[in-house]
């Protein structure tokens, strides 16, 4: 597949374009590109620009309301619980982290869940909203159910990433996983290159480990059993019970405490998604001088990155280093899109009314 | 070694007069012995009566002291930092979550950052606290540097424990698990064996994977380099920087947050461990009605546990189960120790001043 870059710039314009085409406003087509094109400034292709079509199809589809009417059921001075009423994943995930944000700065704490949403990207774009304010961020996110748990050969959680971000010098540490082994997207890829997937990353539809990668997705598909492994893999041998246990800690504080659904039963109702989402904003200020915390932060990153390297590595990477780092790259030379995803963004320019916007290649 | 039975209760009396005898109050004992004798309640032998000679040495080396007095460095309604001053981890902890409960019975939410401390047992039995009393509870403590964070090949994290419970019927939810791949515990029981660990779980001297388990824990116990891998194991095929990622989450809610160390300067002071802890909890009623909040987290728990087993497996587990059937037996048939360990409970019976009490073998 042809990769070709389009300017940064251009590709926000039009993106905001293409969102007011769905009849978004101004300023939620501004958010929900900002958290888009955010994957791409990362890094994370699987989640930027290329998915423009699964948001196409989630909008188009009646899943994701541009006029939806979240509201607030419950709220407290530190807490708030929002029925998203099916609005756009981005839209309610940056005001309920902002509904955090200001709780925490008043109380010293926020937390806000939201039930019924849709798929709302990359959950480091919000925990680095709560850093860039100075305080912690912890955000999480159910999904339609991938992973198997332990000793199971059926789908029952989501990936299930946690994220979490505290502000250091000179990157803010930010870590974003899934608690799943790894995320589809990565069998998508392998499925593509030779179809062998790594040992220890799915089970096939009798819960033996696989590494056919198109079976396990085909099963995953048509949800005939099987699916991704959590953390630390199949059975116990590798503790992968413990990535199973930190899924589970997800969908507590998703599907559980917002009063929305678990994963094994996101994406059954036609029509809606039903994803929970999770925020948390932290004022360290609470425990000691800000400034001394995230000097002790820092200072611990850099030894991190200072520490010996394993024979035949080049480098220690703290968490957020390499997102920090290809930020720069892209708004310099453009984000990377391949030809497939280029005609997509064709295709969704004439049906939003954005083809005058459409960014051109720049090599 | 050859097992024998000991009763819980008289290992109980024996424990606290034990500790008493260190100079320990009769409350405080009663503390460090519940937290102790909990561990092998829950099937945990690691961390269990086997474990009482580290105390022992803790308390008589002069690194846990049994007149420090902790104070409060500074407070929130619904925060405090705490200086432990050496004293003993299990006192801290239980007074430390029990302030976190008493803030998040008041204002929904409390967080307790605990430095200068010692070694708490398992973190479980703080956040099963919580959920007895219709609470989320959280709990995470640092320790000496084990854990190799990815791409490198000295321990610069400790095995880094986080700890989750919320309540739920009939078995509340209680997870507890290191962010390392595996304890050390697990390495000397291998080590024991054939000397054979699994692929996986370590790295030697070089930094690269090895399966000899006396080597690692050499390399360990001098400091030479090596250690445990994190959850997710060496580089990044199956995504070991994700265990990484959790034990720094870890590293700054103990060490950095309660302005004390991180794992990789604990233990370095002579007479003084250094350990810090963090400990929340959370009023979950602040989100919808407590009872179908727990409803529905039994519900999907009961979900989980009915989903269809891979072939060969005979259960699926939800956490906190076994543990809870395991209390069961252990308070029907006693606790197991093996012979050395009641030779060490002999001689600290002694030099304590508590060999009437010393529990005999059952069988």
């Amino acid at each position: 597949m042809q990769y070709h870059h389009i300017s940064y710039e251009k590709t926000r314009n039009f993106c905001i374009k293409v969102f007011q085409g769905y009849g978004f406003s101004e300023s939620e087509s501004i958010q929900i590109t900002d958290v888009l094109l955010d994957a791409d400034l990362c890094g994370i292709e699987s989640h930027g620009i290329q998915r423009l079509i699964r948001y196409h199809a989630e909008v188009t589809g009646g899943m994701a309301k541009p006029h939806a009417k979240p509201r607030i059921v419950k709220e407290t001075p530190l807490s708030a619980t929002i029925e998203g009423n099916d609005a756009m994943g981005q839209t309610l995930s940056v005001d309920a982290m902002n509904l955090a944000i200001q709780k925490a700065k008043q109380c010293g704490v926020g937390i806000v869940a939201v039930r019924n949403s849709n798929h709302y990207g990359i959950a480091g774009y919000y925990t680095r909203m709560a850093a860039e304010q100075g305080l912690i961020g912890i955000c999480m996110t159910n999904s339609e159910a991938i992973m198997v748990p332990t000793f199971g050969k059926e789908a029952m959680l989501g990936t299930n990433p946690i994220a979490f971000s505290m502000p250091a010098n000179p990157v803010p540490f930010t870590f974003d996983a899934a608690t799943a082994v790894v995320p589809r997207g990565k069998l998508e890829v392998y499925a593509k290159r030779d179809g062998v997937i790594k040992d220890g990353w799915a089970l096939d539809e009798n819960g033996h480990p696989s590494t056919d990668a198109s079976r396990v997705l085909t099963n995953i598909i048509h949800k005939t059993g099987g699916g991704i492994l959590p953390l630390g893999g199949a059975g116990e041998e590798t503790s992968g019970y413990k990535g199973y246990g930190f899924g589970m800690l997800c969908e507590i504080c998703t599907g559980i405490l917002s009063g929305g659904l678990t994963s094994n039963h996101v994406n059954r109702t036609p029509g809606r998604t039903n994803i929970c989402h999770f925020f948390m904003a932290i004022d360290y200020g609470m425990f000691g001088e800000k400034e001394d915390l995230e000097t002790a932060l820092s200072k611990y990153l850099e030894e991190l990155r200072r520490s010996p390297k394993a024979e035949g590595a080049q480098r220690i990477y703290t968490h957020g280093e390499k997102e920090f780092e290809n930020r720069q790259k892209v708004m310099l030379e453009g984000i990377s899109v391949n030809e497939k995803t280029y005609a997509e963004m064709q295709m969704i320019a004439d049906y939003t009314g954005a083809a005058d916007l459409l960014p051109e290649y720049l090599d």
